[in-house]
């Protein structure tokens, strides 16, 4: 049984996991897959070393069984599939007005705490959702993201009929959009990289390149000069917050996905103008779990679509070079079965 | 009967009254007051001529009486006191969703057309709003700056119980203020110019110079270390923009009251960190007017105090030359009576 251990810089090593016994209200899970999120990345080139443990497992995105069953906990069995939601709030504290998924005490699993990139991974019991019988694992492990595209669709307060423009084509983009069309809205993908927008319009998506189509103008033409219902800013770039606004109706929702590390000029005047709502949206909360995993149970997604590869977990440092190196992923798993 | 005349590039004649006639479904209304607005004062430098025609009467917080009813007009009578929501809609459009006081059309009277600087002033029926009996017709003339604050306070979804903390202690910071501690809101202001910050106190206010005083860490003490709940930016400050998202709480509000031309840098890690709801606010609605008369009439804001002075119609030449110079005011009201 292996784990992949961050050792700080950007490097990793593969060693034996450390298989730790659930104690009262714990579960010991055996890892199945787990997903390389934009956050692995961004610990991957050393971003993030003041916050991030190491030698630390980090990865956060999976899907496992259950292997062995702590005192105090119920509901769950030994060969249950399940997930994890990576949130740990158990530092809550009345200043956060009841919103644990962002208490400011927050310990997120795979950053801030031990994570998933290993064979056997021991949680608490109130991270779980059980996996619907006859999900596939792989699947499974698209949960997570599935679960942050949920929460960011339920922050735009999206609905059937209206029209949703997905700033960014990524994988959490991708997600939104699938999550909003699922919903019943009409969607609008922008992204520059040809690659994504291919993938995009094999998810049947309509797609538009910001450097050579007219955007505004498609928007306009296909909410009836009205302007769009949604616009969700997932690129993290400076051309896409000022689109956010511009591209929004009347009184229109924009939500702030991406992760903005400094402050980026916003076109407050749209805001007052058009009396915009822009609300950020920040990882997901139980009921967007149960959401993305019922979505998943559904088949309706062609989640499938999405991975990129499955590669095993001794490969982990190598990719991560191939990775930080330019290689064109969506969504790659790890799979961390022993 | 006079009227002031804008006879562009921020130059004003007083000349004689054009006494129109109201046509069908319109009014004619004997002004007794019209207050002297930021955006008159934006008018009288000059910054917007492309908009306004010339030689034309400015002019839009107002009181006054019916002087003449049109055919067609139902619920006034001459002699009825009155006030005038400045906001014709008439050219509004499905694309605008049915938010007719902000539709793409809008035309704002007193810039887009004749406003109330003049002692006779004929408007369309729909845009009045009556006073009740005994209400003091210099205090009606803040009736349109007070359904601002009303419409600023409703976007904020302001509640009992909660802090508000507004950013900018000029008239509409100090509306904002009143009305959101009429709905039952602790109230913070925060303003650098020493003549405002007395004047807040004045009212009773807690206020902080941002310059001085440790704002953060007040806050923080008010509100057992969570943030504001809703947060107004009416200093139309860089240093505002940032400091409001920074002083909400999780899952707070900010609502963006003042008008920034440019796009202006926005801690949208902020917005991501505490899933916060930046919200937009433009001029007022109906309700708003309402709203605005009520607490008027009922007497309990204290209202008198923000006016410094009023002044005669003939002077508003060389009033506009005073504020320009740096005179200091908070609400300047116009006689406009004959």
């Amino acid at each position: 049984m292996s784990a992949v251990y961050y050792e700080g810089k950007g490097s990793f090593s593969v060693g034996a996991c450390r298989v730790e016994a659930p104690a009262l209200g714990e579960v010991r899970l055996d890892v199945a897959y787990c997903g390389v999120c934009g956050t692995d990345l961004h610990i991957a080139h050393g971003a993030m070393d003041a916050r991030v443990a190491s030698p630390q497992v980090i990865g956060h995105e999976m899907s496992g069984t259950v292997a062995e069953v702590g005192d105090g906990v119920e509901g769950f069995a030994v060969g249950d599939a399940v997930v994890v939601r990576p949130l740990d709030s158990r530092g809550e504290t009345p200043a956060d007005r009841g919103f644990s998924h962002i208490s400011r005490n927050l310990k997120f699993l795979g950053i801030d705490a031990p994570g998933a990139l290993q064979a056997s991974w021991t949680v608490p019991a109130f991270t779980l959702h059980a996996l619907p019988e006859g999900v596939d694992l792989r699947l499974g492990a698209l949960a997570e993201p599935l679960a942050v595209a949920c929460h960011d669709v339920r922050r735009g307060q999206v609905g059937p009929g209206q029209t949703a423009v997905v700033i960014g084509g990524g994988p959490i983009g991708l997600l939104i959009a699938l999550v909003a069309r699922a919903r019943g809205a009409s969607i609008l993908v922008v992204e520059p990289n040809a690659g994504r927008r291919a993938l995009a319009e094999e998810f049947g998506f309509a797609v538009l390149d910001p450097a050579a189509d007219d955007v505004a103008g498609t928007i306009a033409a296909e909410t009836a000069d009205a302007g769009a219902d949604v616009v969700f800013e997932v690129s993290c770039s400076a051309d896409g917050i000022l689109a956010a606004t511009k591209h929004a109706a009347v009184r229109g929702r924009v939500v702030v996905v991406a992760i903005f590390p400094e402050p980026k000029p916003v076109a407050l005047f749209d805001l007052f103008w058009k009396e915009l709502d822009v609300v950020g949206a920040r990882v997901y909360e139980p009921e967007d779990f149960d959401a993305a995993i019922a979505l998943i149970a559904s088949g309706s997604l062609d989640l499938e679509r999405l991975v990129t590869a499955v590669e095993p977990l001794e490969r982990v440092p190598e990719l991560f070079d191939e990775l930080r190196g330019g290689r064109q992923a969506m969504k790659i798993l790890v799979d961390c079965r022993a």
